[in-house]
């Protein structure tokens, strides 16, 4: 048997509960789970502010694993065409079933707004499988985008970014970053922190991070940040005048929005000079409504606002190879504050929840090695 | 003496004044002003609704003219480096000044938001000379962009479009548009008919126009819009049902707002389809703010917003092209409503603010040739 | 009995051959084929120039039918996400099988270079059914991206642009035209044209073609060229000569080849300006070498260079609402030279490769309403 | 009295010569130099290499100094708008006089292409003033771009970048490397060390460097590169199966030509892969032809090349800021081989051109402080 965390609705205490293990189908993958992270949607989550989820749901949506086994047939192949191997550690693209058909796939040239996409461990009931990697073992669906780690290349750094990494990839890849750009980021959360190395890894001449709290200031401060300003002590306009102070008075050439806070995104317009870029990457739930100048805030600044709405397989690929290739100029583990096991599932999403951590991983082999799943 | 109308202060009645001709710097012009169009910023200049503004001024910032005068020295060139001569028919970038050396010119290259930028008509006072369109003759300082028209291209044809068409080309050009997109115009004033032009001339699949009043949707609909919506009579969510009917329930791709009504950003934001793309070039006065959900209506549309301010020589140049070349498709001079004489210059105003007219002109010779100006 | 065309191998001669209807599986259609072109791959495939075909073919990749029946199940759906009909006139992608999986379909964003794709008429083998459209039905396979022709837009409007619609498109799509500039077109066969009719709608100040014979030049000047200069007559340095005259000493803005000859690429850099875009897409076989002056041609001049290979269903989709928008202006079906009967397929190859013809397309109804074919 | 090397003709030796303090114009500069490069530019105009070249010229074009004196009235402006100061270190754009009215400034939006356009020791004559970097002092005429290097950047670290930063971070922009992406650059001089730093500043997941001699390559591995190829040990075909090898058969993503060689073009393009971007900035001059198949090199692979001529005021600017802002990660000062007094600057050419250094400086104060240039 299989264990797994399985959050049964909005609200009620998350459950362990044993699965069998699956009958995997030709281009199947069942994946050893060595960790899988504990995010911000993973409160959302609980708290049921997202729509359209098909509760029970074992959540965990970026996890990496060691291949335990194939289904019947040729090995599935990773995303640069190579066949996958039993033992190879892996991630995957959380998100299944992009349809490359329909319109979004194919004429608009926007896969992340494909209708039939679905998400593990979000979109994906465990009335259904294995679909979450908050288990000892995650079901892999034929054509799931499958990423090895390369070797040397540690899976807790990987997960220290967790979905942060590929979210900011694609921000900050939005942003179109010059050579020596100011870069403003705000929030300091995974997302935020991850945008605010990746601006680096652009050339950025100056980086900003505009959050809270302290814990995670430290953390933009240890990963590169030029500037810190905290908004639990600095006022929006206390913000914008040191913001300005540093950029001749014109404000940020980018900025990366990751609050979740509407009220960020009319001050994040403010905060970036005019013609800038402004992406808005952190308001995934509906959390209300901001009020904006169009005149001042938008057209007479000649500012571009792009709004960055999930990831694809090459987010995450990308992913993988800029965190390995300078995995010794940022230390990636030292994001992680704490590794829960199954059974702490619940007090990891607490400790999310209050900001008590920078990231959070649930590694169901804690206490031990992962028993071999039995044969149902 | 040459007559130029006078506005010399807001609110206060035009006036018609007796200036004395400019002495000719090296590299100036002295232009018999043919027509000048009247357009909404005079009305904005007329009510006091921007900033900045030297009154007293001659108002008329995009102008034709036939070259009467140079300055001592070689005769400036036009934008295509060809000398000019006296006689030639031509118009020229409102926009005198911009100093290619500041940040914005040299770094940021958005030369629309360069410090240094003084506006023929606008920001240009008649204390200090011959600068506006409203007048017998127009001094163009050296530095100028001059654009001649080419043989065959009537300059009624030119002022059809007049400064909306410049501004409307930025935007469009902003706007991306692929073969066989919807376009959706959001506004039915000149920026707005010149928009719903060029997005037939990227060769969008259709173009649906929202605005009013009639006078203007008639002109759309003569102009090739496939689809007019009247603001008058359907309510918001009826304006988005219909975009939705004809655009597979997806909305449209490309968005081009030219209201100056700020409730109109974020319907426009509405009308766009997941993932494409709104320009905003209508809100060129405050005229206060506009609510939205950031959710909703960006981060997850993955919506790209882009604010459109000014133009530069290029626009310019590429709209007499433009026109030029698709004279015989669209015919740009019906979009002439009245043209009026110097003395008629606030009834103009008082019929492009009523919306009684498509476009407007200022025409000093109406009543006759203008006189040669005598010297000082 | 279903009769088609098939090309047994390189050089011999091309026969009729009689099929038997074909099981459709689910997701399948089977197409009553309206009209299908002729075009210069299938002289290349008829003289052996392509790699990797799997003779015995039936020619014919770009093809408009009538549906005349589905595989059990759910009826495919459009590209536009509209379940499918019995009776609908449609075309379709003739690319099938992209993967959507591998490296370049996921990471390099370049599906045309994924190397699971086939192609009906071309890389899809006569021994295994009817894939191409020189018959009387296609076998559509699921999966096949389809588009319908919109209500009043004639199939052969659409044929008469034929391979070379979306072809163009994609290679006018990426010479990124801005509103005004000067494009010039090498070759004029039917990518040329429709690259210099596609060129008017992006807004093109004027379209140049350059090319040959008569019968095609006029063509050029039928659909719009503003200038048209004969290789047979002209020799180079007049063809360069002819164009700077008309473009400022510059060159053209944006030049598009389209004419298959290896010497026509370094001459389209010298007849492009500096800083010009440059798109290759004429160069579908290999007829060898050219010769270039990296220093003169390239690196001083600023010039961008861009291959174009193939489409995607997103340029098929776009040529058809392009052609239907803009039919009334651009009368498409005056570009079929001639039609042809499936028994009349060899002289359609002689006549193309003669360069007698501007459009061929093959109508098997030709004499009359193919029959309704027979169960197996 | 100035001491400065003249080079008075190609081929003749250098002389030093005694040249008056100029008067200074408003808005002039004199920047007392304290060093200036010695580039491949400079072998090429000893050699006469180079067209339109004034003999005698003062070579050195990119150079730092101290603000030594003003012209009359306000004192000139920096690149940031910032009021500049005697006793400044600053640098500044080599080229002057980029006229901001040409087709090319205001409607190609190249202003790399502008006619009007000089270069201090390139195109401006020793006859006409102090128009070099190899000389005690360098006379800024007026509207010459200048750019302060920021507190605590040492001169000798922007110096060992060079003309070869701004240029590498022009080819680099232009080569719009997507994070992961492998990046190869062909030649090690300092345009393709600086690329190579550069492509990890833009997230690259491997760089691999081509070139020689061993110098150089030392030089690519203590500055990043993952992989060096020596083209004095391997084949090209050896190059290209290495290359193929680390990037899953399929070659680099953007290659990034810097060698001078024509033969290196195509040899580059056959090293990228399909649909990958090729950027062309080493063919400085006309140094022959060079052959490749359109069909094979271009237009089947999809390939964007893009040849790379010039820096503006914006690229100096992000070279100084990214310079700074990444100096404790890249040791600059490292890459300079050798300084030069003025009297050596014979010796230095030579070095150069043999490749036996791999960045040289002419630094005029070598032997003492130069002395404070005494009235005319």
């Amino acid at each position: 048997m299989i264990n797994a965390v399985v959050m049964p609705n909005p609200g009620a205490p998350l459950e362990t509960r044993a699965f069998d293990r699956p009958a995997l189908e030709p281009g199947a993958i069942l994946l050893r789970t060595l960790g899988s992270e504990v995010c911000g949607t993973d409160g959302h989550l609980w708290k049921g502010q997202l729509a359209g989820v098909p509760y029970p749901i074992i959540p965990g949506h970026v996890s990496v694993g060691e291949i335990a086994a194939f289904g019947p047939g040729e090995p599935p192949r990773d995303v640069d065409g190579a066949p996958l191997r039993v033992g190879q550690t892996v991630t995957f693209l959380d998100v299944y079933g992009t349809c490359g058909r329909c319109w979004y796939c194919t004429v608009g040239k926007a896969s992340t707004r494909c209708p039939y996409r679905k998400v593990y461990g979000v979109t994906m009931s465990a009335d259904d499988g294995l679909y979450g990697g908050w288990a000892e073992y995650i079901h892999l669906r034929p054509g799931v985008h499958v990423v090895p780690l390369p070797d040397g290349f540690a899976w807790r750094a990987f997960l220290a970014g967790g979905c942060g990494m590929p979210t900011a990839l694609h921000a900050v890849s939005l942003g179109e970053i010059a050579f020596g750009d100011t870069v403003l980021v705000q929030g300091a959360g995974p997302v935020g922190l991850c945008a605010a190395v990746l601006a680096q890894l652009r050339g950025a001449g100056q980086v900003i991070v505009v959050g809270g709290p302290d814990v995670r200031l430290a953390a933009a401060r240890r990963f590169g940040a030029d500037l810190v300003l905290d908004i639990a002590t600095l006022a929006e306009s206390e913000r914008l005048q040191a913001v300005r102070e540093v950029t001749g008075g014109r404000g940020a050439d980018v900025t990366i929005e990751a609050t979740g806070v509407p009220s960020a995104v009319p001050e994040g317009m403010r905060l970036t000079r005019d013609a800038g870029r402004y992406v808005v990457v952190g308001q995934y739930t509906d959390a209300g409504t901001a009020t904006f100048n169009p005149h001042l805030d938008l057209n007479k600044k000649h500012l571009d606002v792009r709004g960055c709405w999930g990831s694809d397989a090459g987010h995450v690929y990308r992913s993988v190879r800029v965190m390995a290739r300078y995995a010794a100029q940022f230390p990636w583990t030292e994001l992680i504050s704490r590794e829960y096991g199954l059974d702490e599932a619940q007090r990891a999403l607490a400790d999310v929840a209050a900001q008590r951590v920078v990231k959070a991983l649930i590694v169901p082999a804690r206490d031990g090695t992962a028993p071999a799943p039995s044969a149902a």
